[in-house]
């Protein structure tokens, strides 16, 4: 099992959930971020404090899949969030060691994209 | 070391960390989140955006436990955390190879659920 | 490739950016977070829920850098987000399996901290 952490446009992420879904792949977690990569500096703000470089507002997806649906979600994530344009986000692969279900209480093998 | 991700709603919040403290596990973090399991599709919006599915406001509670305390960790969180509806939430594990205390500077090995 | 995470005082942000930046690192994603430690009970309310604990605002710092930037980073983060006082934070390392730039569409290797 595999988690993938994909930061992305906030924009694009209507897109990725439509190719998420398409691959296959239907649980996934959102968060709101705040981010930098290899920008030039800049001046912003962020909660009241002056930073001297801008936080650009991202989206956070946290996908755990089987190992066998990886590769397909990585491209399906690539395909439908790439505008080629600076800024369009980075993909990071962790291993899982297990899932639980919670109302199952066990572990989780039910769901597709968690099978091994 | 372990890492636990527990995405649980949002109202079983204050259950959980009874039940972690309870079990002498008193460092995590709380971070607000959306998500979906394997629910069937509804529309929705988010931030602006419209989706052809919902997102679910959930709680995802990060804990960093030693071994010995990851199956008695994820024991509380099950059993404070289920309704035995769909959505109750998931549980991952992750390895973590090192801690560091900030105050200190030196790597965390005083707390009791960082002792391996 | 290691992901460090870094939960720290939220008045601690911009010191700690000026320093990731100073040693190379300018790839970062920023999340509010709340969260507990080692203190002592005490009540509180969080998203309308009344909590026999309370729950402080940090930020999590999420960061990706290569192997041999793990120890300078580690160092920037401790030497800029401490005061010495109880609450300082913690930091959290993980093993990264891969990386990949959206905008690109391949495995990561071209920026700095991601250099193996
Ligand atoms: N090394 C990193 N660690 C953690 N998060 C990162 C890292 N690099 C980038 N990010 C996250 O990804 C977001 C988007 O990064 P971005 O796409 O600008 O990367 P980049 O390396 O500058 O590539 P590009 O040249 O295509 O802009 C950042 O705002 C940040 O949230
Ligand atoms: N594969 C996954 N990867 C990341 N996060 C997930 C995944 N599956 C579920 N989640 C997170 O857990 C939350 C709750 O999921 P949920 O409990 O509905 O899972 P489920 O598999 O549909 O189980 P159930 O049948 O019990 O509803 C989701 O809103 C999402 O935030
Ligand atoms: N075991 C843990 N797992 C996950 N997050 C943690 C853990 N311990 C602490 N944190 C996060 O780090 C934040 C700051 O913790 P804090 O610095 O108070 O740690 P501490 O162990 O109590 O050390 P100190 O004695 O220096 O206060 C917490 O609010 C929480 O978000
Ligand atoms: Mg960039
Ligand atoms: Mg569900
Ligand atoms: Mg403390």
């Amino acid at each position: 099992m595999k988690r993938i952490d994909a930061v992305i446009r906030p924009e694009k992420l209507q897109a990725v959930i439509k190719a998420l879904r398409k691959t296959g792949v239907n649980g996934f977690t959102v968060i709101p971020v705040q981010g930098r990569g290899q920008e030039r500096n800049t001046h912003g703000v962020y909660r009241g404090h002056t930073y001297d470089i801008n936080l650009h507002p991202k989206i956070k997806l946290e996908i755990v899949v089987s190992d066998n649906y990886l590769e397909r979600t990585i491209e399906a994530i690539i395909g439908s969030a790439q505008t080629g344009e600076m800024g369009d986000g980075k993909i990071f692969v962790y291993e899982v060691l297990d899932a639980y279900n919670i109302r199952t209480g066990v572990v989780d093998e039910t769901i597709d994209e968690l099978k091994r």
